[in-house]
């Protein structure tokens, strides 16, 4: 399998773009507008075609490349069943699995970072351990701030405690962003470490969130509506 | 495999964290000091002992963490036999392995972008792919600068081309750096892609790294003194 995950360092984004290699088929998950040519050089690079583009959710903090990515390559663009962006050619349900030639992604909502949040697991079939792409819902030792876009601290901390971590010990944890210096994590470590989460009640953790007093993200006003038209308004 | 790739913000540095898992013992690639006790936490955090931190060379943009990490874990520090930093507990000589519990390092004196740099390249012992730590001298899609401590245009053109695109296609290159949003290459690729290597003879590389004309790193004056006494002068 082809995996590499790619940083933008602007908006401290990992996108992952993943293959079987097999068919040379690929899909791309949360890919950022600025980073589009660099995505497309590696793709041509690797001599992969580009088949499905993946957001998570409704970024507020950097513009998709959903959209210049299907002008480019042709690829389906796919986001949940919820979000509001009508751009998209395919929408996800839970437990829905998108397949790439021979890579397989399950859909798993997980809302509370925003209420049209998905995560998406990929299988290892047993050749490697699986990994999940959890967008911002939860982070390397943190998770996604839940106070705009239809966030709730309870949806979160549900879709962390009662759908992320009962996927295995060793499953990959890719965040959609890390700010402190980290790559990746497990399922285990985030259960036993995540300050935010471990040994937590829901309203323990609701109460850490409520007191995070975040500002805006800079690029809010810019990027949701520039995301609900696949990073193209 | 236990394997991490770390990454400080500031100087755009790439730290590898690795450990068979079986006896717990880990070394440390490049570390950066002012991320040392993110290293320690995520250390204690997984249960490991640090037993090797390793400098590929002597930095001239960040201060390393040898000494705070040998101070706070009793670790042995290691960098090659040319460096001049007398402060490191051992040097290791060209075809020389590093062993760490089952981890295989074997040294690979690349000079050219420092006269005293190594390279590191871990033996996937047909579990996995091997991987090369670089240092600065092979980047992705680019190469470490040769214009002081050293560093001589013709020796990295050596380097890489003679010795590190001799490594097996498959073998992934992690740089010490990446400025571009790349975590990860191979040597097949780098040997095909790299804009300044790629169909270029000696000479032809050497005229691309006189004309980068490069400033001098902003943190040079004080980085390479402290790095010479392990970053704690």
């Amino acid at each position: 399998m082809l995996f590499r995950q790619l940083f933008d360092k602007e908006s401290s984004t990992y996108t992952y773009l993943i293959a079987s290699g097999v068919g040379r088929e690929a899909v791309i998950i949360d890919p950022v507008k600025t980073q589009a040519s660099a995505y497309l050089g590696l793709i041509e690079q690797l001599d992969l075609k580009l088949v499905r583009a993946i957001d998570t959710h409704t970024h507020a903090d950097h513009v998709t490349a959903l959209g210049d990515l299907r002008d480019a390559t042709g690829c389906m663009t796919l986001m949940g069943e919820y979000t509001r962006a009508e751009c998209v050619s395919d929408h996800v349900s839970e437990g829905e699995t998108v397949d790439v030639d021979g890579v397989h992604l399950k859909a798993l909502f997980t809302p509370g970072h925003t209420d049209e949040s998905f995560s998406f697991l990929l299988d290892g079939a047993g050749e490697r351990e699986d990994a999940v792409f959890t967008g911002d819902v939860l982070l390397i030792r943190g998770s996604g701030r839940t106070d705009f876009q239809g966030g709730d601290a309870y949806k979160s901390y549900d879709s962390i405690v009662n759908k992320l971590f009962t996927l295995g010990d060793q499953t990959f944890v890719y965040p959609a962003h890390d700010y402190k210096g980290f790559t990746v994590s497990t399922i285990a470590e985030e259960r036993r470490f995540n300050p935010r989460l471990a040994g937590k009640s829901a309203e323990q953790y609701a109460q850490i969130m409520r007191n995070l007093d975040l500002p805006n993200p800079k690029m809010m006003d810019v990027a949701v509506p520039a995301n609900l038209a696949c990073g193209q308004a």
